[in-house]
């Protein structure tokens, strides 16, 4: 928000057509361009929203917030992208734990004079990303902000009772798999932090995938529905970050095999240019969303297979799980076992979070 | 928060023990200070929070957001009662559509400097007021802010189904009922912007409603049960505000006796010394949580007695609707009828909305 170019559009602020302008052009956006809400469902304009759970199912619910600043930077990602990754991180978190996106509230902090159709366009991302579950925005809050604009997503789903995976459950033996290919969305924003112009490289694979980055909720899904895996997680905190969480939560540790971690091409040859390893990049915070799964080995091939049909994403076995809880050991075929202490995001750390 | 004097304790920041150990910190409150968690539920600690809905009962879902310097000022509201007003807006919205609140996610923008033992006691609010239902926090977000600390709270509540009450169902010839002295918050506001120094009227009993406001929501739940309700709302956008919203989603208009408004015998004598007719005061926006209640007359008496039964709070009938829709009329003894245009918050206007 607050990218409006000269002579892009219409240079209304949301000072000028008030809250109540701004909730009817953002009711007039969700009834004509978002999936009809289903029967029994009460939307946008009374005290609350009202919803009738599905019989049989357990609701997940999730909530995620981008502030201006410190989790985006205007200039580096347009207002559609910036929806569309305001949702795919709380998409991920609900596929994560195997479910499917069923509504959204969202609130938001604005600046007087944030452009509405900036604002628009962001909804506009919010609905490409919810569109194909056949979610939807059912509520949310609009409240002035005096600094940074910020985006408060609550996301709701469902799974099957008993279906939801958690990070709890991972047992000594199992193999651990990483889908895709975590750490390129942090060098992504590496590359457009170092570029002399953001425009300059815009195309490049890790700005896109920064910008525009996938979530794997299908794959969660379907891997949650299968009963193969025993835990899962997605990677917002990065691989290393994330695979402690699931080592604290289970009371395991892990040995993760370094050789093996999936690095694009794209990854390697900006980690060579920045003078960087290429396995650290992998392991750092990032913010992707991929997954981290956790199953016994005779599952491993089924489970790999049912995600690459979905999506042709791959998927990688990176190590095993081992009964020293807390303890991730990364072995390579050149040197001594390494110690890799767990390390995520702390949003409250000195620096930029963008 | 950020009101902790010298020698109050210890002055931790939340840079200080960071993201982790806060949630550490906030976690131990919540099992060891919050209502349990019914069986069935997960909470903090995994992608996604999890609870099994009660067949039978469908789903309301709300938000709101409080931001330091437009919604609260520290100076005025300590840390406990910041947390029990900015769930009680929540819970108010819940019980204005007849439902019990069941689940809270909260999600709090907080700068470097936060002192630790501040943000505790904002939770022992949140809990003191989600407790009295066996309601709990289940999951939430925390991000740094540059500039003002906010919280963001997103409410569950049910409602069995096809009995909630929604603000668009009011009939021409209703009786129009309202709870309570609404217009007393914000003048409990204006008496704290004119004092000398905050201390000198903590105890105004105006002051005390802006700072610790009731919200009736055990009051909506008896009232949608009993199916003697045609509509209902919280009057969170003032008197007038909400009543608009009733008849906007109604498709009606309304009539109000203006000498039928309850004004407390406090806002009277804070109006007279203030200057400003008691009426216009109870009419005004204000942030009071007390409901407007629509229904056929024959049921005034009915309505009147189980709100009073619940908690000693008057209810007055205040006008009737009528069929023209979207005009709000004021009659008075003394006068002409008035129009009175509805007006409510708007959160992109100048000035503070504390």
């Amino acid at each position: 928000m607050g990218r409006l170019q000269p002579g892009e559009g219409i240079a209304q602020t949301v000072a000028e057509i008030g809250e109540f302008g701004l909730i009817e052009r953002i009711d007039k956006i969700l009834r004509e361009e978002a999936h009809p809400l289903p029967g029994n469902t009460l939307g946008i304009g009374d005290d609350c929203a009202l919803f009738r759970p599905r019989n049989g199912y357990e609701l997940l619910v999730t909530c995620d917030s981008l502030v201006e600043g410190r989790h985006y930077l205007p200039r580096f990602i347009s207002p559609f992208d910036l929806g569309r990754r305001a949702m795919a991180m709380n998409i991920s978190d609900i596929g994560a734990m195997g479910g499917r996106p069923l509504y959204a509230l969202i609130s938001l902090g604005l600046r007087a004079d944030t452009p509405v159709v900036d604002l628009e366009t962001v909804y506009r991302g919010f609905i490409a990303e919810l569109s194909p579950f056949g979610a939807s925005i059912i509520g949310g809050n609009l409240t002035g902000s005096e600094g940074a604009n910020s985006i408060h997503i609550t996301l709701m789903g469902e799974v099957p009772v008993g279906r939801a995976l958690r990070r709890s459950s991972a047992n000594p033996g199992d193999s651990i798999l990483v889908t895709g290919y975590p750490g390129q969305a942090a060098a992504g924003l590496r590359v457009l932090l170092e570029a002399e112009a953001p425009d300059d490289v815009r195309h490049h694979p890790l700005v896109q995938v920064y910008n525009t980055p996938s979530h794997r909720a299908r794959e969660g899904e379907a891997v949650a529905l299968s009963g193969l895996a025993t835990a899962m997680i997605d990677t917002s905190d990065g691989l290393l970050g994330d695979l402690g969480h699931i080592c604290h939560g289970s009371g395991v540790g892990a040995r993760l095999f370094l050789e093996s971690l999936p690095v694009s091409p794209a990854l390697k040859e900006t980690a060579r240019r920045m003078k960087e390893d290429p396995t650290d990049l992998a392991l750092q915070q990032s913010d992707d969303y991929e997954l981290i799964i956790t199953c016994p080995p005779e599952h491993v091939d089924a489970i790999r297979s049912m995600v690459t049909s979905i999506n042709r994403v791959p998927v990688a076995v990176i190590g095993s799980i081992t009964p020293n809880s807390g303890r991730i050991i990364g072995m390579s075929p050149e040197g001594p076992p390494r110690d890799l202490s767990p390390s995520g995001w702390d949003h409250f750390s000195p620096g930029p979070h963008v």
